[in-house]
């Protein structure tokens, strides 16, 4: 299968970050040179890096290159310039928990190197951020191995938004399943929504899949319920952005609906997900705030205009899935089913 | 409420057609003045015109331009000049059987008139076009006006594509029960799905509930299932393109969908459509063929590619809500309800 470089430190502590510019995809495949922090902010934001593992390697490598100016500074202007560029960075996208969870390793890492030379505390923050991006990779092959158990040799399988390699260091979460899967030898017929407003379906998962040479057929999202009525479907996985300790799970919107027409089709519905997506201090996905995103992604989403001038538009980022809808949450650490808070407790704690 | 005149005559025998240029839409209104033949053939053929009842319309008052020309001359001249106008006329949208029916009703008025002045054939024939113009209109509001019963001041209704104005005379199916709820000043929120891939809900259905002045939100198909969740929804009303006689009902794909997600959210969904769309010759909706359309609809829609080269697309441009899911069907007759075989004979048979 071809290798997807989602994102590439190069060189050392004075290197920079590049990164695959999503948004360009499918047609161009761009990569874009991160030199200081404010592009690695705008490539947040804009989507260019999305996918909760992504961005958050995409952070921490951020707060490397924002370390650059400050290295061999003393400590006190260190620390303080590294908490202002955690801080700048964190505000790119607020709801997503990875980005906070990697800044805030990055910042107690820094914390254990009081008293060295700050170019060795950037060296070793550098460090931090690759081991990061060196851990996504192995855990989410984990979560792929993991998945790939529930599937089995010619099942048709569905898949919302991009929880693939480009949302992570290389295999994705639900992705990684069937490409894990792939390499047992197991032939599986994919089926992607496009997932609008940004078709990140069409764009990146329908990319991702036929470039590794795997069995994709796109879909609309409306057209979701029809594949499943023709029993063209076996399983559901999607990733998540967000997970309650009761297993409620938030993640790109319409992943509700076709949670909600899984069931009603007998059909499972799993999420695949690192145990870092869990936050364990909400108690259900009734505390997780959704985000509203410009209402122009759905009036000019296409280059061209495709709404009325100044029509009312509701543009929710997310929607929740409530666990009882999922038969299973797939992470690095093995499979929890039934998806209950004492299972979760059990396996993330 | 501002009134949509997709289709006008203006003036007497020697006036002319006007038209809503829908190919225009949403972004510009422009009205096409149709003053011969092969301006409304085009119309037609471009779909500037679309919907079944209003191609009937435009079609019958096609005739009427024709005869123009020839209105005064001997009757045999008169007729031949009908049947070529006719004939013409009938190659504009060869699938269109709305077309058919309304060219044939326009030549059986006139074998009625032989022998009477050209002139007054013709200005009978232009009565015959208004006929079934205000026919179709009058159907529209009794759809409106059964229907409106259904939904009370204060709720919320969904829809998925277009079932308005624009595709009839004046008030549509779906959308008439809309606006004559509104003529009795019921309050409702209207959320209209986009409907891909041709997004007929944002290019029309939003365009024609906003210049109403009705509340309309516009929402991405993926997005219905929250809305309901938040408990926005207290109805569903989509139109349909065929019923069979057990009720099961073809429409635009993500109906099916849509109505799966009502019945999980207790939210009863309705059809809205004339008995002319009742089939009664097919049992139940598996003996419906499903037109497949061109994959290029989904990866490039808009002008602009959103999906990589070459990918497998499955692109059905209707899907079939199984009667069981639909808690009424309402018809210019009145409301069938429960939807089962007996009661649909009872009303349309």
């Amino acid at each position: 299968m071809a290798k997807i470089e989602t994102l590439q430190w190069i060189g050392a502590a004075d290197g920079r970050l590049q990164m695959i510019d999503q948004t360009r995809l499918p047609t161009e495949l761009i990569e874009i040179q991160c030199r200081d922090v404010p592009t690695v902010w705008e490539a947040i934001k804009m989507l260019r890096v999305r996918g909760a593992p992504a961005i958050g390697i995409a952070a921490a490598y951020g707060v490397c290159l924002g370390l650059q100016a400050v290295a061999g500074r003393d400590e006190a202007g260190f620390f303080h310039h590294l908490h202002e560029v955690a801080a700048y960075l964190a505000t790119s996208r607020p709801t997503a928990v990875n980005l906070f969870w990697a800044l805030d390793r990055m910042k107690a890492k820094a914390e254990t190197l009081r008293g060295k030379p700050t170019t060795e505390i950037a060296a070793r923050l550098l460090d931090e951020a690759r081991a990061i991006h060196e851990q996504d990779r192995a855990m989410c092959r984990a979560i792929g191995e993991h998945g790939a158990k529930l599937l089995a040799d010619g099942q048709g399988v569905l898949t919302h938004c991009n929880a693939g390699g480009l949302a992570t260091a290389e295999y994705g979460t639900a992705l990684a399943v069937f490409f894990i899967a792939a390499e047992q030898g197991k032939r599986l017929s994919i089926y992607a929504d496009e997932t609008r407003p940004l078709l990140q379906g069409a764009r990146l998962t329908a990319w991702e899949l036929q470039k590794a040479g795997l069995d994709v057929t796109l879909i609309c999202d409306s057209t979701a319920a029809q594949v499943m009525r023709e029993g063209r479907i076996q399983a559901v996985i999607t990733g998540a952005d967000r997970i309650a300790a009761n297993g409620d799970s938030a993640n790109k919107i319409g992943t509700y609906g076709v949670a909600v027409l899984a069931a009603a089709h007998n059909i499972p519905f799993y999420i695949a997900a690192p145990t870092s997506t869990f936050d364990l201090s909400i108690a259900t996905g009734a505390e997780i705030p959704i985000e509203q995103r410009d209402p122009r992604e759905i009036t000019h989403g296409f280059g061209r205009q495709t709404a009325p001038d100044g029509v009312k538009v509701y543009n929710p980022a997310f929607d929740v899935t409530p666990a009882k809808l999922i038969a299973a949450i797939i992470c690095e650490r093995g499979v929890i089913r039934p998806v209950t808070r004492e299972a979760i407790a059990g396996m993330v704690g």
